[in-house]
């Protein structure tokens, strides 16, 4: 068994990453911690009683070090890099969920704040498997991505060959309410979101640069990048509807076929996808229509796994050299 | 009073007709009818108990024309212009909900049916007041138009003199669960849309022709309309998320302002527009953001009242001469 | 028009009080405000927008004395007797939606804190029409009840005079989330109540001395109430299932019927009631079975209408000698 | 690996069926049945596809016999115990999720229909673990509780030698959608269960006669159970509130610690129960407060797994002599 630590384990994701790994084969939850310590798993997560307690620390790198070889921090950003420096220094693998190790230097800093961890940015390597399995494989600091940035890119970067030179792509993103945290705020007020929905930060979101980026990483190409999110009355899960434009005739089916055939955890699908069947899973489910030269694409995901800590295991899964498909949830919560 | 009928007040929007109708200062509820009489509205819709209690027929075009001034007829699609013709034939004026009315004869039949009154066709006017006020005030057949349409192109049509050439517009469309009728269905079954999210029908849903029709009759201009409907686990309300690039630069919010300062239904957003401010009134609000070249614009009705009962009032107002907002819900049911 | 003030206009109840005054055919909303001033109220509620825009001041007794003869007072509990109480010394009737007037001093000192205008509570009237209707006409001063008294007491209170002797009440009630206000909390968060539902605060809640005070007060007789409210996942509306035991064999619908026949906002249900048909509405729907010697009785209302707002428009009406059904609204939001 | 089928797989308990036994470690599914065969699990539930694959066929008495040892009935009441009795003639041990079994035949006969294995019926036993758990053992037809008497009856029984004589127990249920079924109902339809609740089959469900008679059965003691179902909107889950009057003094939190503390599927919880605490687990969480000779307990289950899936693979795994938490769910949904 590899021993692991969960840093950051009072939100969502930290949850799930307990859930995932307290039933994982091969890695041993030795180590969590929360911003403030002194308690347990369970009185952390009532729904974890008779389930797993254990100790909940406040976190510190050299205790981490001293017991596991592994970190997933599931930090804000900034808070995360510094955590992961000192961690990386004590040789102690890393996979963070934050935006920290996400992005080129001058596009973080465009974006979050100045970065405190430029030593190790080179070195992290961009967690999405299907896109940069070999490379996560070998590294020690994955940058696991966002939610939003894994529906899109797993939906459009396979067309990414094809698409009609200026024409922008257009991604309208639905993501249900836990994305925005357990952080009490009037968007996430029952009576607010309940039978309502509006999109958010049109345009000007941040992810948005982080799949330009990642476009350009991958295939040279600079491509315009309109991202809208909207909050839906949901509790998990996301789907993103992506419009295109093609420079020529394709069988749409096909090249999603031709990349993602072998995929353990992208499923090509012959009708509109939805959340319900994703929920729960580290699916990334897909459908693509065709008409002319537009393109729509749909992709789900369930935002607080494939979209943050089961991906993230995945992730975890690779860099110990392990069959990545250990300890991932594939059942879907429906009904 | 001008006395009225409701032909189809068993559906939803029967249901709100009857709502608005019986508390119009000006029109006066002589008679209802539904495909099965014999009943009362209450009986029909029990929320009416103690409020709205009158005799609900089976059908009979003279029998309406013998009482009413003008009808409005909430019917499926074919069986409306069957009842129409006959109605206008009586000399009594038609607000009709159903698509029959709303496309050119060779558009409609490529989508529907073949169509049955094909001599009353040419006289039809759109039922979208911002646009088409003057002919519907001269008119005695209104083609109340569909809610996808309605809110589409409020969205869309102040930009259509800045599109750029050949660039398709892209809506992504969300509507509640009422938009689907009361009729039994696995979409509508409460276990498959709550917590879910789904588009249906990508780009091939027919309200695409209808506002592509009415773009070029009102700017004699073609465009590629894309559009995606989706389904949402809220039970009224729309929203209209659309995507466009324009071919130069303009200023959206002034462009919305010039044309709609003075609407009595129309708001403009200055933050991300959402449902449940509009639900249960005749409002349209409309946000816009543009960058670069791309412009989002994202607009809210009600289905069930701006996307049909009270839009179709406000259009029965115009016809008779009276002031178009008499008796239109203002008060949204927030919270 | 008579001169009425809204006095509490951010929260819920208060928007509530704002939309059915400003269609009122009698009041006249001449003054509005709340706890910051300088603003408007389409600015502190956006769906006002193009409906009501007046002037929010922050409250002084002195003003409102100057241009209203009627205030209504959405505060909180404390914040309201003080404000009541300058209020009436300077001759403006009052319609309290706090507790502060609802319990006899030394109840209301056990459950909320010390009474500071002991001088005015014993002429204040409790707002239920349908038990203190000519109590209220003569009053200056109502108390009106809570949500949870007026949809119990509306359904225990008549079968009280056939209650076994010694045997409680259980009543087990379920509120919508806006019956917790606007302010942020666990319990309120999206993810928290969204698939949920839970008991809060169960028997000792404190609406179950307001109901045996009621009891007490109309029938000389003290039960011993047990009151367990629930949150559910829905955003307005309110159901109380009760559950007695009587002391003889009586036709439950038929006494519901004596008392309520004639009374406009009372409807008796032959099936189940539900949440949805009283929405948007005053009314109270009531069901009733019995087997054997056990009653089950059924009410349900919109909280924030019957059970704060709409009534307190109905007491307001009487106080001021006007028809009780001025402006009462009467549709719910079905679907 | 003991071969094990499931017959009834495209209902809700039958997808839930199948999660669980594909993923248990001692149980191999080798044969699944549902009224149309010819089909693939992964086709009759979508969600399933790249996990559970296998071929669907229509049941049949002498094939599953001729692979399994054991096999789960998520038939309709009647179909279950025709086919349990053929199943059981065949010596294969048969886990009933139906109600055929549940109840003396008189009992049954009076709500349900004639019974038609009148010869099985007696060697039933009730698969409540807690309470029958060395029955359950050396039994081969277990008749699996239903999710309203699971939920009641846990909450309930350790009272039941306290309870006041003559006093009714009041049992208000609350119930997310999933219970109702796939089956299409005005009931399920989203519009209408959406922002609502309501009472069905008030006193009059046929759970109570279920619930009655195993306190019968178990404490010799007749009890007059009023029991109350509401439709809540959500999917999954149920929430049990329990009103029971005492006899005497007791400390209902120590009543339920002493009988529990060693259960590994009953929590016993200091704050009102949720639903989301248990939602995809087999957990029954309990929680009691007592106000005088007043007793409220409030009782919480995922009505589909330990309502019904769950609980039957428990039931399975003692009539098989292994571990009984061989492949029990224990993570729950949250968030």
């Amino acid at each position: 068994m590899i021993p692991v630590a969960v840093i950051g384990a009072s939100g969502y994701t930290g949850l799930e990453l307990i859930k995932i790994l307290s039933q994982h084969p091969e890695f041993e939850l030795v180590y969590v911690a929360a911003s403030e310590g002194g308690t347990t798993t369970d009185r952390l997560h009532p729904s974890l009683a008779k389930v797993v307690s254990v100790p909940v620390e406040k976190a510190d790198a050299a205790q981490v070090a001293s017991v596991a070889e592994l970190a997933f921090l599931a930090l804000p950003h900034k808070t995360a890099m510094g955590f992961a420096s000192e961690l990386l220094a004590r040789d102690v693998k890393v996979i963070d969920l934050s935006a920290d190790y996400r992005l080129r230097q001058e596009t973080y800093e465009a974006y979050y704040c100045p970065h405190i961890d430029a030593k190790n940015l080179p070195e992290a390597v961009y967690g999405l498997p299907e896109f940069y399995r070999q490379k996560i494989k070998k590294s020690r600091l994955v940058a696991n991505p966002g939610c939003y940035p894994t529906a899109s890119l797993l939906g459009l970067l396979p067309f990414i060959p094809y698409i009609k030179e200026d024409a922008p792509i257009f991604i309208d993103a639905k993501s249900g309410v836990s994305g925005a945290g357990k952080k009490l705020s009037a968007s996430t007020h029952y009576v607010n979101i309940n039978e309502n929905i509006f999109a958010y930060n049109p345009i000007t979101h941040r992810h948005a640069p982080e799949i330009a980026e990642k476009i350009d990483d991958l295939f040279l190409t600079q491509v315009d990048v309109n991202f809208v999110p909207h909050l839906i009355p949901v509790t998990r899960g996301m789907l993103c509807s992506i419009y295109m434009q093609l420079d020529r005739d394709i069988d749409p089916a096909a090249v999603l076929n031709d990349l993602y055939k072998d995929e353990p955890y992208v499923r090509l699908r012959s009708e509109p996808v939805d959340i319900k069947s994703v929920a729960g899973t580290n699916f990334c489910d897909i459908f693509v229509h065709k008409e002319g030269k537009s393109l729509f694409i749909s992709s789900a995901i369930d935002n607080l796994l494939r979209g943050a800590s089961s991906q993230a295991v995945v992730n975890a899964n690779l860099v110990c050299g392990l069959d990545e498909g250990l300890g991932i949830p594939l059942f879907a919560y429906v009904p």
